[in-house]
């Protein structure tokens, strides 16, 4: 296959950067690779594992003569580095990223881009609970959503290059406007990650069971939110204080579900516990149909051992 | 292998006791089993495809003579088939079930035992977003916990051979006494559950976010709240009711800590978002050490089709 692009840098070289990486490189949809991580340590760890043809070690020296970069940084130091590469950002180059917020993110870097260079926001719906440059692998992306959010005025031909590229890596594209992303995002991932969190933070506060009782019976349902609250810290906590309105929104509108679910409980009102039940099992339904997760009833849970 | 019970009845043909019988038949640890369940289309649903070695029409046809009773019925109904069978409990015959709830079933099932008649609390914790006769398998109970909740005074004996059945058919288990369960089983499922429904309830309601959307995006975190909130309605609104005080205590202190997060974000306080966050990632790793979550990255992902 030609190259989608010639020349790609990855800054920063996660979980996202390291599986675009190898989606890449199998696929043959990108020339030469650089990549750059602040620390020297995820540096070295990618020289290791040959994560990026060449591994750069500043950010500026990454950028230098590719036709794609990719901020792969957490959300809250997007503008930073984008500053940083500014001067570095060849002619009609296009600059992307990876963030799970796109308000704040164009916010923040569309100041630093050099007029000429095309600035198409992205964010791949694809992740694990794990991080790091050692984590990536090349099926992340397969059959999952990534949603572009250009800003007005993008060349349309800037943007079919680099939906072809998502599409090449397994992705189904889609398009959307910033403050639709970003409350879609609430509603469908950033909400459920507080929540999950909060659920673990309590069964880990709670003095009358015991931490071993909580590990140890962890059944489907608190497991699952483990799973979730186990996801990288700084990345999560980007996300929450850059697309603070919309989470803070869907979180004021569950609390109010979550009173009138407990009054229920507490006034002991049978009926509406079990239309309320019946109809989220309902959305369930919907979701399988959608092709979005497997009704296997084991679901990944027959490889553990006790 | 001789058969732990000679004659076993389940009252209730759901998931767990599909389950029950799939695994004591491939185990030989049941002779004859019989099964009764209130609605007819389930008993011919439970003929048609062979679950149980006799199917009948009344509760009290399927115990006479059972060595074993296992009461599989929502827990809100326990004490009223316990009332219906006590008649026809064999002397000397053992009485569990397996409701997720026990202060409550010992309270509403315990005046109907007779004496002579060993009653045995137990709580199997596995299960599945499905149910119904057709949903079980044999393999539910492998390595999952199974907590017997003996009444004071039990003989040690009839303990032992229930003990015997679950190990028998995969449960590593435990005894705990009735309050302290209903607290751990507040703390690991009933609260995630009644928070898993709230999130798919709140994001069914949203006006501005299509239905469409939801299922579309429904990413790794939302996706994971669905398949909780898909579990039998019936089985959880008996859950929620049964289970009150625990389950607001527990859902009292995550109000609290969803408070407390929600403040951090508002105020940008992101060194307790970042500090709260590594701590609930620590306690996923010691989930995945206690053997009872695998951390493979794709998790029964790699099964789905766009």
């Amino acid at each position: 296959m030609t190259p989608i692009y010639d020349r790609v840098a990855l800054i920063g070289l996660g979980l996202i950067a390291s599986s675009m990486f190898w989606a890449m490189k199998r696929g043959g949809l990108a020339g030469e690779v650089t990549g750059y991580a602040r620390s020297a340590e995820t540096r070295a760890t990618a020289r290791r594992i040959g994560l990026c043809d060449r591994v750069c070690d500043s950010a500026a020296e990454a950028v230098e003569g590719a036709d794609l970069v990719v901020l792969c940084v957490p959300v809250g130091v997007m503008g930073a580095v984008a500053e940083e590469i500014t001067g570095a950002l060849k002619p009609g180059a296009t600059l992307t990223d990876v963030g799970s917020v796109k308000r704040d993110v164009i916010a923040s870097v569309g100041p630093h881009v050099p007029k000429g260079v095309h600035f198409i926001p992205a964010h791949p719906l694809a992740g694990t609970e794990h991080s790091g440059p050692e984590s990536g692998f090349a099926d992340l992306f397969q059959n999952r959503w990534c949603l572009l959010v250009p800003v007005e005025g993008t060349e349309p031909a800037a943007i079919a290059r680099l939906r072809g590229l998502w599409e090449a890596m397994g992705s189904n594209v889609e398009e959307m406007d910033a403050d639709h992303h970003d409350l879609v995002l609430a509603v469908t991932s950033h909400a459920p990650h507080l929540i999950a969190y909060t659920m673990v933070g309590v069964a880990d506060d709670l003095r009358r069971v015991t931490d071993s009782e909580v590990i140890k019976y962890s059944a489907a349902g608190f497991r699952d939110f483990t799973r979730i609250a186990a996801s990288d810290p700084t990345m999560w906590r980007d996300v929450f204080l850059t697309n603070k309105d919309a989470t803070l929104e869907i979180l004021g509108r569950f609390t109010e579900e979550l009173f009138a679910l407990q009054r229920a409980i507490r006034t002991g009102d049978g009926d509406h516990l079990h239309a309320y039940f019946t109809r989220t099992r309902a959305i369930r339904r919907s979701i399988i149909q959608a092709g979005q997760d497997t009704d296997a009833p084991d679901f990944g849970r027959s490889k553990k051992s006790p």
